[in-house]
């Protein structure tokens, strides 16, 4: 609400313009610019796919994942420039820490509109939708408290947000599934392709983040900034690209099928 | 946004894991973990009544009551960690001040959806019911200026805070019970009851607070602790319990009754 | 999520009941006082509006005016009692400054219900106005790092900031006016007058933001408060009373013209 903004903060915010400086650019710095790049590209692809779409269905997938991908855009341009950041000091059982927030900023708005469209590929009762999204809220705030805390209580925060991921896939796989097989069966199968993907990259997140510096320290934050990087490029620019790909079946969203679905 | 962890507040973020020492455990310590334990109950009851309603009415009343009461103990879970308090230092009009910032940031997303329940039961139209909800929303933000303002300011949030809440009455009383009485006998009967429950304790919250330490300091933080406790379990989890209870009327949400309403 | 308040932030917080002193009245205080109080005048205008209005799409721009006007009023508030501001100390670049953040949580919530009136008034489809909504919002935030950061970082952030209004032109010149077209000749007429009104004022911000102290410095913080006083009392009372002024346009909202669009 309101904020101090002083000592250590400073050196970070108040950076006399070094974002210019190509002599200090770390191998951080240059996955930050390369982010910021490829999500802006993303942008402008479905910033333009948005003006062309003829249906409200198609429009509406190219303009969540316009949000997703300017959001994260403007996230990473504000890591690049050293406005994303805290310092927290070192103590007895943590050495001094810089947690980039405006990571969590991000996946906090994009994460939930991922889930978005993938239930809205489905068909599923609002209700359902409204209980993933917001499952997927709550993974990603008691996942920012994780990142804050002290060692030991990280991993009660990292416990909790691991169980709401879990919430996550029980809709998923169950009433979701159920309702996505009922659509047309190249929606339905467009779902199962989808979820796959999605599968995968979502539990690789929370594994990057454990075997990082927060967790058990396999590798440093430069190595764990171009992997996220790599799932963030990859979760909101390529996957959502496969899923508005194919323009029929977009339009066939919310179609159910005559078939009954098979269980 | 950006934040600076140092100095006063480092001693209560950093805790180096003394949440698991008993010897610290002082009152408010055991109520935040009871009511981080009562709540997670509560949202354990609720998860699994949204997996088995067969309505979609009954199943956005359980999801409802699942979000609160998963956010509420995920905040009584912080506060217990000593991750959800502000130290403001001893100034001439104030002494040194512990601010709970995790009670306010639980009340501003649980309150809005009681409201929302209570509207929704009654069936009354989408803006009024937005009406209720905004203004608890700025009743709650008021009650957080209030709280981190010294003390003579503080009253001006305080009365700001307590006319919102005087519309939210105006709203609950006026057009939200015309619309209660319109509908099916058996919700407009929940309504009522639930209305009288709702008043009582919304009411105790601002006399809880003013009659504490931010006041007229009837007595110590402790007490106040475990008096919103009190509040906070039973607004969450036995008045959703009290709501949902009776599975037929959640189904008869929305089913206008053939009778005229009788004003 | 967790602040530390200390430091030169408390200069600032824990003013001592300063506020009641006329002594100390600057023009700035005045100004934050006349703010608050006009803008309250406003809020009690539409609260009354929104209970004698008799039509649910009256009640809604009814509603959406008071929640404009209370929510400013308070920021108003809070800067008059000097709760709204963030001192960022002098570096090599910059002076010491006084950022006004309650200003921007105001924008944050005011200026998209301001586009959602304008979209609603038009009959857009509800992406168009969800995107128009999104832009706005962005370009407030990236408007909040403008303002925050260092004075070289600021332009690029300035100009991001802009690119969003553009965007947000580009929808309502573009798709909404079309739709605009499509209405009631009373509610397109309606649009047109109040787009007009609209683009003035909402291009007049970022001028008077980008030649006051954060950017060219033509004037200082006192008139740069005069300047934006006048333009919030403007967009958030006057605009709004137009807007609500003839009920029967309002009545007319979503009546499709039987006319096809003149194209």
């Amino acid at each position: 609400m309101s904020l101090v903004l002083s000592g250590k903060f400073l050196i970070v915010l108040q950076t006399s313009g070094e974002f210019l400086n190509p002599t200090e650019s770390s191998m951080e710095q240059i996955a930050f610019w390369i982010g910021c790049g490829l999500l802006a590209v993303g942008a402008c692809i479905y910033g333009l796919g948005f003006r062309s779409a003829k249906r409200e269905s198609w429009e509406e997938f190219y303009l969540n994942n316009f949000i997703i991908c300017s959001w994260a855009s403007c996230a990473y341009l504000a890591m690049a420039m050293h406005l994303g950041e805290i310092t927290l000091p070192a103590t007895t059982v943590d050495p001094e820490r810089h947690i980039y927030w405006a990571r969590y900023a991000d996946w906090l708005i994009t994460t939930p509109i991922i889930i978005y469209d993938l239930t809205k590929l489905s068909g599923v009762r609002p209700t359902v939708q409204k209980a993933a999204m917001y499952a997927d809220v709550a993974m990603i705030l008691t996942g920012i408290f994780a990142a804050l805390s002290p060692h030991d209580q990280r991993m009660v925060w990292y416990i909790v947000s691991c169980l709401f991921e879990v919430a996550i896939f029980v809709l998923l796989l169950g009433p979701v599934w159920t309702s996505a097989r009922r659509q047309h069966h190249t929606v339905s199968k467009l779902y199962t392709q989808a979820l796959g993907i999605f599968s995968v990259f979502f539990w690789l997140y929370p594994v990057v983040w454990i075997l990082g510096l927060k967790g058990f320290g396999l590798y440093g934050p430069a190595l764990e900034t171009v992997f996220i990087l790599c799932l963030d490029v990859f979760a909101k620019v390529f996957y959502g690209l496969y899923l508005t790909r194919d323009r029929e079946v977009l339009q066939r969203v919310g179609e159910l099928s005559r078939l009954e679905a098979v269980k």
